[in-house]
């Protein structure tokens, strides 16, 4: 993610001339083997994204980014998330007044507070994020159409807002909603100082289900959740906590739900190991259903913007489940 | 889209040769709020284009151009729309013989007449557009597999001569057509001298519906229009009107169909006004439909690319509708 | 496909560093018209590549390569196709070991051996292509998810090896595999010396199918197959020659199968002429297929990316279809 390559760079550098807009185009790519917890198999990718940027004649910047592979998706289930559409991507304008990013942002809690240390070559489930309420794309809600995130920083505090309208597919006139999603927001605050940092994040959710055939959607009213989480570094150690607290809708009804997790990450020249423990609890009408995830990963540094990936999981479910998985390639990026 | 960065230009102008061809990127996005006549909403958007271009040898140029979010529509009904199999997107290539153009471009009666003044930030329905019945993709016909367009500009006159197959999904040996489409043409003519444009367009275009189940694409005629219209600009001041006579099909039938609009923009240093009247007037089986549509709209540059952009827009159409409706945000040019 | 242009290349240049990782844009694009055998049709389409390329600091080189097109496929049944998933599009690293690619490459078989010469401005079926049995995205299998073809070269020889593992949308752990596909294997052996090279490749794929209601994919056997070839150059003619022989599957059963083919290349100053034979020999529960394909084409060369371009085939099928087709236009690389 640190190299970011200009396409229109070299012109600016060499006319001198203040080519405000640009469009940067950077790739990322992976292969390698995965154990997905029943029989091993390839595993392999390679993407694209484009990152826009430009500056108004006042001094406020703006731009957005999305992948190439945002911007259609097929049978998947994914049709609707389209960069050209809000599902995918995000745009932003910034300046004195703070940051207001459309599209597809992480919701107010998650930009606080954020996920526990990912570990693996392919994400291993990515059993590392917390379960966020709204505007979590890859999480266990989908994309609405678009999300809003406003954040303003004042010297080590930083307050996030972010809403959805609960329109799906909505944004045009010629074409009004085809759906109705649900309405979200959430708010968040993180101080960091120097090497701690401490966040909270709060968000609240409609509950919405179809129903009946032919299905009608409809609101059963709102599951709402508190998120709390500390960073500290220590040289090339970072340690991470994330404690999650509310209630959260199933089947039959909403219940409380809790969450915590724990996870580490340690530097040692050109290896890096991370691990992550993490269990979610949630009441049902039958009882209390708790599922714990572990994870360990290494990364060895090839130079380049190569390296060699690896990792091993484990979850424990409440339905039973009890797997080992893992995965190990190499990552690129361009 | 006057901003066009040349990814290879700095190659170009650093070593001194001639790199006749070239892929150039170049990006747009938007975010702000709809009223789409019912409720507000969010819509966001971020897009990128490639622009290709090349010279023969012998002085000919060719490029072509196509959006990201045209390759590729998933289940939004735009499925077929691909520039790679010429559904979106243009190819040309162009000499002292005219231009020749394939894959999605405008019909001739819309590239010699064109559209109304765009207003707001979404398009709002692009109610400015006049409703050509060929090789308008945005319009009320599906695109075919490619259009062609063809024009030759003599002093300050300029022929367009368009044609479409009929044949959808055409185009491979191992993949012959999946449907018929319609055989579409169209011819127009455009006059312009210094501040003065005139324009007037003909087409003609196979009515064919799905008939019984299993549905059997049934061809029953040709629906025909003249559009006719003019510009003028007085320093920063632009005005223009349209007028379309023809007959057009509904579910019943052929009835005659005439439409007529009148639009203009007006620039105040960084401030842009536009505003469009337009009317339809459809005949049926059971009288005469008249739809009217009204936009209101506004632009402030904010330099760099960026520009605050809003409208209002107001419909009475013959089904009983009564809307008004607007948009407001920023958009961006990379 | 010689030309690429690297968006970053003049950043290299003025500024001396070493930006190992980058990331080319290259286009492609054709327009003209077509006759499948049936009725004339206009053809054209727009393609932009991503090119991924790196090098690690210890000299391995690495990247990656796919389409836009290659993102998303919409309802035409390739909607699995994902260069993002690992369906399309290829991701390397190559190094004293060898190339290890993943992805969408060809097998080993296809590697070594490849197809005859192409003809006609929009491949004309590509009836010059031998039936590989693995890893051939465009022939008779569907694209596993992804293959992994490894090649060593000692000298003047080449030795490839492919494998796919048998599980469709099978690399992630949240996502365990949709369906089970078919575990092929390949190897591949050329040698190619001067102006000749002889080439064998010997592959192996699973046959399965959905059998019932609700469908159950089912494993029959093993189809295997051996290919030869051999390449000839004499200055600026290339003759090249094909033979397949092994068991292939059709619903009655597996039953033998041949086919053999040859085909030619010659360029005088600008203009280059190709041909090919190919034929093949299906045996089935009812007798024997023959199937035979012809080919005739024509590049004039334009200069600056640009081509005239045409061909006619003909095909004679053992169900008794007798087809004369063929295209012109004109094809740009950008």
């Amino acid at each position: 993610m640190k190299k970011i390559l200009f396409a229109t760079t070299a012109l600016v550098m060499t006319a001198g001339a203040a080519a405000a807009a640009d469009v940067a185009v950077r790739g990322d790519a992976r292969m390698g083997v995965l154990y997905d917890g029943n029989e091993w198999g390839f595993t392999s990718r390679a993407r694209v994204q484009f990152n826009l940027s430009g500056e108004t004649d006042g001094g406020l910047t703006f731009g957005g980014s999305f992948r190439v592979n945002d911007e259609g998706g097929a049978n998947t289930g994914d049709g609707r998330r389209l960069a050209s559409e809000g599902s995918r991507g995000t745009v932003f304008i910034a300046g004195p007044f703070g940051r207001l990013a459309m599209g597809a942002p992480a919701g107010a809690a998650e930009a606080a507070v954020g996920d526990l240390h990912e570990v693996g070559l392919t994400g291993l489930g990515f059993y590392n994020e917390v379960n966020y309420l709204t505007g979590d794309g890859d999480g266990i809600r989908g994309p609405w159409n678009p999300t809003v995130l406003y954040s303003y920083t004042f010297g080590d505090v930083t307050f996030y807002a972010s809403a959805s309208d609960g329109r799906d597919r909505g944004g045009r006139v010629e074409n009004p909603a085809l759906s109705t999603g649900s309405e979200d927001y959430g708010v968040g605050l993180a101080w960091a100082a120097g090497d701690f940092k401490i966040a909270a994040g709060f968000e609240s959710s409609q509950v919405t289900n179809l129903v009946g055939d032919p299905a009608v959607l409809t609101t059963y009213g709102r599951q709402e959740q508190w998120v709390l989480g500390g960073d500290a570094t220590f040289g090339d150690f970072t340690l991470r906590a994330i404690y999650a607290n509310g209630d959260r809708s199933v089947a039959a009804g909403t219940f409380d739900y809790e969450e915590y997790g724990i996870s580490g990450s340690a530097t040692f020249d050109l290896i890096t190991v991370t691990a992550f423990a993490r269990e979610t609890r949630q009441d049902t009408a039958t009882g209390r259903n708790t599922n714990t995830y572990y994870g360990l990963g290494g990364r060895y540094d090839l130079g380049g913007g190569a390296a060699l990936v690896g990792g091993i999981g484990y979850r424990d479910l409440a339905d039973g489940t009890d797997d080992t998985y893992g995965d190990f390639g190499v990552t690129f990026r361009f």
